[in-house]
């Protein structure tokens, strides 16, 4: 059996953020889906850019912010996504290095950009994504090294990846190869619109193919087009070995067989910007699973994960998550 | 005579910034020079940003810092600097535009790529700029319009223009244009090891060229190499028209032929990121003055804006500078 080496490998768009402040009549006049995931094609990038405020850029995607997390707390990460050879690849390639996640797939020497993600932060701290998928349309297959995933305690994937053309052969290679090897594979349904554009897939998945599950209300709600929390709890629940649903200020629920955990959201002083709130629970949640803790406590390392992100602009931590954790946690 | 367009036209580096925190040990381990800005070639920037920390990219340039300050503040002004065609490049260009500020310089199609300055914020607030010009170098006086600096009230240099081989030659260009059109010329003195390459110009445009001078007390003291600030206040004196210089959390003093302004310091909760203070303060005192303002008002505004600029992250104001002026200084 192939020796672990990876607490959790990621795989994910690897995306280069870029934030401003947002009013509401912004995302109103440009019919923009507040909340929410949007993919935009390079046109709709350069006229939504153009009319957008000052940014700040920053290194994001959902798996690897969760990557970041991951790191940030201390496990051992890696991460497996495409960039271009351009310069906002390069960032994107410095700044997972500098967190301590290794990243080794190679990036594409032609064809569109590394992709970009204009998030507009309103005043009440809601992000609305908008994403343009450019390079990350190249990645396949041929960027899953199966040894690597077996040598991976938990092999994390978004849901997002069912939106590029070739990503979810991606995800399956990289799937199989985790439960030949015996790993766990974990899976965020990452937004209800894109539980929308691909919710047979997911459901399959959800039933047959993953451990872990993440997910917000929205989303699992939308998986099982229910009407609230409580009927999508029912769909759920011992579908899949455990399920992590996360709540915003309401906390998360956790189920895992006959086993259930609410577990309450930790004290924010000024939510900010809620960029990365689900990345960052999934990096607490799964640190603490490789860490061999209880569910009451991989809940609580999630929460307390998402709470810091959400208290200041941009989707990774700001301050030692280490230390963070040991406070909190006790 | 020609008609007023603008109330500030800016003449500087366009870079853009990479910041991130630091511990004092790595700019130790590193021999950085702590406060300073330091030249770096492309060499140098690329090993200190393989070993730095994970960064946010933001626009930067102590000019063009100063231009978004004034639009910011509802002046109108206009920046001229140089990037390349590339994504960075591209970044810095959306962000000036955004804010309002006018930009027509043509980008660079070849040679080096857009500037960057790689900055580290260690934990007491302290910035250290390590900068490589990149396209900045290409700067000359065929980028400076005369009749377009004849439209503008104030033209101001930042003296890290001595720096590139070609930008004095804009730099001069600018005055003489400025001084033939009867408007005024303000020039900051940038970085105390900057005053000590170039002195004896300085020194010369600071008797002969420049209406309004803005000086820290290192940069002033190192420019007329005495002991102390009272020291260099008395060579000042009488030397320029105005002279506005900023001490930090000392406030700032204004001397103007007789008139003497000694100006408090702006209360602050808590500095974060000093990254831009000496910028945005040049950029309350122009728009003060284009404004119509008696100078104790210009150096109050001054540091109005230099105090919000150092309460977070990043050299460009976050918060809508016109409503807070209107609170602050009643």
């Amino acid at each position: 059996m192939v020796e672990i080496r990876y607490d959790v490998t990621g795989i994910g768009n690897a995306i280069v953020d870029v934030l401003a402040h947002a009013s509401e009549e912004f995302l109103v006049e440009h019919a923009l889906n507040k909340g929410a995931m949007t993919l935009i094609d390079a046109e709709q990038a350069e006229q939504l850019y153009a009319a957008m405020g000052a940014g700040t850029e920053s290194s994001g995607g959902s798996a690897a912010n969760t990557l970041a997390g991951v790191a940030g707390l201390g496990a051992r990460g890696c991460f497996i996504g495409k960039v271009r050879d351009d310069q906002l690849g390069g960032i994107f390639a410095h700044d997972i290095h500098a967190i301590g996640v290794d990243f080794h797939s190679e990036p594409a020497t032609s064809g569109p950009p590394t992709a970009r993600c204009l998030i507009m932060v309103t005043p009440d701290a809601a992000r609305t994504m908008n994403t343009y998928l450019g390079a990350c349309i190249e990645l396949g297959p041929e960027d899953v090294d199966e040894e690597l995933i077996a040598a991976s305690a938990y092999t994390y994937l978004e849901g997002y990846l069912w939106d590029p053309p070739h990503a979810k052969e991606a995800f399956i290679k990289a799937m199989g190869a985790a439960r030949a090897a015996g790993r766990k594979v974990a899976l965020t349904l990452s937004d209800g619109f894109c539980v929308d554009r691909h919710r047979a897939e997911f459901l399959d998945l959800v039933e047959h193919h993953v451990d872990i599950l993440f997910a917000n209300e929205d989303e699992i709600i939308s998986l099982y087009q229910v009407a609230d929390f409580d009927d999508a709890l029912q769909h759920v629940r011992g579908h899949c070995e455990i399920a992590a649903l996360t709540r915003s200020e309401k906390g998360s629920l956790i189920v895992a067989g006959d086993e259930v955990h609410l577990i309450d959201a930790e004290p924010v002083a000024q939510v900010i910007d809620t960029t990365g709130a689900g990345d960052l629970y999934a990096a607490g949640f799964l640190t603490g699973l490789a860490q061999g803790r209880g569910l009451h406590d991989c809940g609580r390392m999630g929460g307390i994960a998402a709470a810091e992100v959400i208290s200041h602009m941009g989707a990774r931590p700001e301050v030692d998550l280490k230390e963070l954790m040991a406070q909190r946690l006790g």
